[in-house]
């Protein structure tokens, strides 16, 4: 489990990001801006079967592919 | 406020989605596959004041450039 618990927002909630491509198991995905609790980007995914949430890295280029293919309504 | 009562979660959460761009309003922004209770791509954005969560077109260009902008963390 890589996010802080939700229970104190006052810091980011991602400690590390997935780095393997797991596009077709993610239901959800969350874009954050920086804020005043955290000051990066941070994308958070939820995956189907199990709703656990994942951190991923905003730069990996498999995610943008992913993101394309969410919204466009096609499978990646 | 564009989104049905969330406590029954057995259907689509947008019924219409918000034209205008409010690109620098957003402070989060939820891609949500379809699943088993919405067999459509909902976008969901959280804005940053007002906490409000307003429902927004996939297929909208400018959508597309707030994406690409919260993704490379520049503002839009």
């Amino acid at each position: 489990m890589s996010l802080r618990s939700l229970g104190v927002a006052l810091h980011c909630r991602c400690i590390q990001t997935e780095s393997r491509r797991i596009g077709s198991l993610i239901e959800k995905i969350e874009l954050i801006r920086p804020n005043s609790h955290c000051d990066e980007t941070e994308i958070i995914a939820t995956l189907k079967k199990t709703g656990e949430q994942v951190c991923l890295d905003p730069k990996a280029p498999w995610l943008k592919r992913v993101i394309a293919a969410i919204m466009s309504n096609t499978k990646p």
